[in-house]
């Protein structure tokens, strides 16, 4: 079991713990000798760390992904701990608790599934209602709802973090459909819920949130509509039409094949779900960036993926 | 006075009436000689024409953006009428009924204005009131801000139109405000109000939609600026920070410099207008273009702008 | 049945006769009066069209895509023919002889599937065998692969076209499998043959070849995984990460986002794939072209998609 | 010899003379017969012309760029002349004018030329004025040079044209290199002089003015290396350096890659080329385009390539 | 006041002094402590440092952009100075002396100021003359105005470079307009002037260059034309044509909207404008860079932003 | 001569050897003593070092580029090795082994060289059998095609690669040339044979691969250019076509401008070669890449300029 957390390392300590392998790579060709480079990581934090001797070895057996029973030292330089370790090998399955690895939404995730099904009890039609009852009743599905997050950095990347940005996404649609006459309310709040269900395989989200094979090889998109696929063959009076609108929603969202989608929204309902989809991604990104930064300056950091920096205020927000 | 409206024209009439000179272009160096190709407009619609004698003194007489007097004939050419015209001199100002040229909001403009009023007086800062009250007391703004259209041909392209979309705006404004937490609902909805008036000068309306000299050359970001610039001088209680937060709004709105705004959005409250806005106009873009398609078939012609066919549906819509 | 080829108008033939109605487009606004816009084909070209009378009820009761009856006479502008319709409904499925509609292959089409079966049957691992023997055993299937065409317009526009693409590239696939060593011929040549089989499903070919509304909702990338995924089911031995890698072949042959892939390339077979694709098309559409230019002259005309003229060279070719 | 210009065609007009052959395309597919679309053109403007008879036999013995006799008779359409064809063919080179077909500048090309030797001769390393030699005395160049358009038509596109823009480039070069200290003038001026000399090979202007078959497919700016590349041989004094900074100049001088330049401009003397060089030809090309406009308006029409419209002045220019 | 530079700084001093605080960034969430990140700078370079202790309260009292007083120690690491800092804080305004922290022009401010002022004299229009009066007898527009930098980095990143490059800009506008006839004169040394003067409040330049809040919200395009604007209103005699056309130069002069300006240049002397600025930006930029690389090599390393290397030639320059 | 190799070095050691001096850059303006960053290597890798005495005098007498005896010892750093250089001088030329200095092909360069002269002799023209003698025949030409590389990092960077590249893709086109009727093979083998050649030259390869000055200043496309052109106004009989022809397959062998080409490939021979040589370059360096990658990890490290990460096989490749 794991005992401290990164957060109260010092410089100086010895420590044999686990952390998860975020990252392992050889170094290599520079002199006759490889060494490996490593990030550990655990709900708190993560460090960087050094193996000096028998890497060979340490490298065959331990992979990326892995919860790893470390034993090292820390050292520090200008500020940032670092650990050299002196052995590394994979944790007992049986001795891993999760929850000491990852971080996790605020929100009461069984509360926010409970609104998130009542809208779907909220629609029209009894074939989409059918559609989320084969969803609601699907327990594993159900479990890695609950557990997945949205992303892997740039927002609700946290346990819980997918089902947030769901509930968030499903809501506004429900408020927004209101405001525009002859809109396909059913249509838009499926589109809601499910236009990033793939992301429950695009991720592995055990002990560490990163890409899966599927993920990286077939997109979370394409895996959605696998699985929404799976679940109306389940329904026999689903209708055709509905089931390519539905999948259109999906596959749209991204709004242009540039940023990933194979077709741009092509229905009224797609547009605006990629428009809310862009809005809510996108002000949930900039108060997670903005929560992090020096209280006391009017301006962030520079924000690498958005290119730029954001306005705090002069009396700060 | 005008008589007879193009949607009524049929080839084989002559006529002599008004119409807007929305094109004229000189043909020339092909041959010889001289011609004129005109668009003449009412608010029912445009026609193509042609003169062929006294070029040069009709050029010269004449302006596109007047309203000019016509007499020719109506031919026909695979289904679009086609005008010869004789003669083309400029209309009377006297005897020009504005109304006769230019479609029109079906929404009642009064009733539109006055939600708007209420929402600005629902903010909370006092000074904000006093900088809409100034927007609001002042008689040529009100006028012009209840006939300015939205875009040239996009959306929202008649008179009262970027009323109709103000006020979509900010009332979609007012409902994701209360959505997320930490949001400063007077900065949004005072963005939502401000973001396109500097359209009121970007555009002529009296008798066709088309850019003001002004438009072309100062652009209507920087004039919206220096609009609530004037304004905000007359208000000694206004704070700085605020009125640059506020400019910064209407700058940043399009979202991105390739989209024309100088600088892209920087607080949330202008991430989320840049959204807000992308969503009301590509929506009420496409519910315009589909309205005026064949009904019979699933899927619309072509659109250039958005460069795609739109679904409307196996049983329509 | 069909009697009279567009190839064989005459400017002033009235007729009766069948013709695919490849467009109808309401033509309106510009006057009073609504009227249609078509465009009729055949094998053997296509030819403008124009009604002017009964236009409502006869945009209700037919639709683009259908066979149609039509009554009309032929007259001629600047060398394309154009005909006046008077008449015009649906033709009755008993009496359409769909070779009349659809250019075809030149090859043998038989021959074409035999080499192809054999080239899967030349594969190592019997689950990639059983999957190519659950496609061929498939009639439905072979029946559409045997008349699908590659594209619309650009490259193998015809029926059979996706059947020679395909051969070409999978033979292609496997020379090249041996330039290189260390590369997996079984996933290669597993990807040629798959890589388009969605458009068995994005196009529509009956009688004229045009997107199918799935084709542009979903995507014939996704639909091709979709039409995997349900054969892969069906073979329990099918290991995981070759299904994964099969899929990552479909899903990335295009080579980038801003081409429609999801994903890029990630394995070197992929990245084969991708170049295999890009010549095989890229050579057939400009061969394809050059047939059909003014063999006089040294250059072809524009080429719209490719930006550019093609050189045919002093001697022609 | 050539007796008429188009621009004194007047409809109804039979006519048998030379005007080049512009262009020449095959119509087919459409029906069963083929026809011919031609652009004529002489020094005064081009027409549009279709042959219906004797298509194969007439298009297997002309070829466009050629002068051609023409017989036919005059048409017109919404103010465009057209001609019907019935006879064409070559015309004996021995009849041929050449001044008959191209415009022309209308600023003395022997005085230009000597401007332009002058600057050559103010050069204060010898063997660059060696090499200015060589390019003078060689007659076959210099009567190229005088002739050379400096484009096919965006700006300069007629008989002196390139002569035009190289002194105008020069003499804007001489005037900078005073303006900022450091600036190699030798290397600056003798860039602006044969940056564009390959277009003397990239185009044909004998009768029209067109790409060339070497220009399509190597480019004026190789063109322009194996031209100096070819005088540097005789010089053989010429450093090795100063011979590669040349090529430099000529290679970088559209300014990246985008715009067809193997190399950015990797030298003071590169760059400021490459300013000098945008300046003249956008200068020149807008106040071309705006000499053609309507005088009465104030905007002109839109210009395709810059993607604007341009303002005149309310007082006109 | 300060009495050592960094310049003259050692491995192994303490010190007690005054420097610029750059940059000032929080690290965080690593571990359980908190650290602070620094930039300190004066005239003769910059420095990077660390506090380790007192971290919260150190954070609190002291901003980014002020000059701080310092305590501590200097150490090395690969050549680079680094500063272990005890305390730090806000030094008294009384005790600080600007010229201690920014670099500042070599040439003379004065001088420099009284050719710019003959150059708008020497003007024909009584309007445009009296608008540069108006700039030049307001006190506070000169004062900034002979100390605003150009940049932050590029090119003129010091006090006076405003003022230098408004110069060199507007001497080469004079020489061009000579060149080219039709030239409206006094409107591209006009727009030459005032192109960049929205830089006296897009930047701060007390202490340090660095962008102010109204430059990151409002651009010093648009801060510009409000500085234009207010001086206009002071000239009852000013023609509104003319004002548009001086704005326009302004808002144009980057030449495209990816580029930062809201409207492409849309004059000849809009044109010309964006030329002249570039090639002055450009050629400044290269010949700062150049100056501060190593001497003995060809070659300059990389420039990020110009995105490649720049030859200086075999015997330097 | 050199003794001991970068391999070999080991924190602690004393040397005095030769290395080739990569990269030498004067760190500056930090503080007031200059200090020299410098990037050393040979054959079997690369060591960072650095100068802090006799900054000056060494950097004013040693070059990048050249063979340098370097006395210093070796530190350590996080795993890579570090040498503080206390001399530094330019080694004498007979002293130096070049083989020492770069890797080399791993396969047989006499031996590829032989098979890339029998499929020219397999052409058909006899011209074109000429060029090739005349370039076989050429000593110095040969030498450096038996020893440039095929790239400074990306692909085949090694001596000997140039010549393993063009081989490979000579056979491929032979290959594709079989697959394809309608091809002309001499033209397509040609062209893959002479693609490259201006890589001769572009890059220096005694002792480091880097780019020569002509590299940098004049590119590789049109050095190659030069070559073909100087070989054939040897063979008095080689048709101007053909000529044109084969430049045009250099010329655009990149594929697009944005790529480097000055014209995109207009012929279909130009076309396939494009695609071998992305195929053939894009496949050769993703193996390089993999080769070099961690084999316990399934995916590879992120790949900068082909922007992924690999998959490598859950059994590994």
């Amino acid at each position: 079991m794991k005992t401290r957390y990164i957060n109260q390392l010092q410089p100086g300590d010895s420590l044999a713990d686990q952390f998860v392998l975020t990252e392992k790579t050889m170094a290599h060709k520079k002199d006759g000798n490889n060494y490996l480079n490593l990030v550990l990581s655990d709900r708190t934090g993560s460090i960087k760390a050094v193996i000096w001797d028998n890497v060979d070895q340490i490298a065959a057996k331990t992979k990326s992904g892995q919860v790893v029973v470390v034993k090292g030292t820390v050292g520090s330089y200008r500020g940032n701990l670092q650990m050299v370790v002196k052995e590394m090998s994979t944790a007992p399955a049986s001795d891993i608790d999760p929850a000491a690895f990852l971080p996790k939404t605020e929100r009461d995730v069984d509360q926010m599934f409970e609104r998130l099904k009542k809208l779907s009890e909220s629609l029209q039609k009894e074939y989409l209602k059918d559609l989320f009852n084969a969803f609601w009743s699907d327990k594993t599905f159900v479990a890695q709802f609950k557990r997945a997050p949205a992303a892997k950095k740039m927002h609700h990347a946290y346990i819980g973090g997918l089902l947030e940005h769901t509930l968030s996404m499903a809501v506004l649609a429900d408020k927004i459909s209101e405001h525009y006459s002859g809109i396909d309310r059913d249509l838009l709040i499926s589109g809601a819920l499910l236009h990033d269900i793939g992301k429950l395989r695009e991720y592995t989200y055990d002990v560490v949130i990163d890409y899966s094979d599927e993920g990286r090889l077939v997109n979370h998109i394409v895996i959605g509509i696998q699985m929404i696929e799976d679940k109306i063959k389940t329904i026999s009076t689903f209708p055709e039409e509905t089931a390519m609108l539905l999948k259109h929603m999906v596959i749209s969202h991204h709004g242009s094949r540039e940023l990933g989608s194979p077709e741009p929204p092509k229905t009224i309902e797609a547009v605006m779900l990629n428009c809310i989809d862009e809005m809510d991604s996108r002000v949930q990104a900039i108060r997670e960036f903005m929560s992090k930064e020096d209280p006391g300056e009017m301006w962030t950091s520079y924000h690498r993926l958005l290119e730029r920096h954001f306005y705090r205020g002069r009396t700060g927000k």
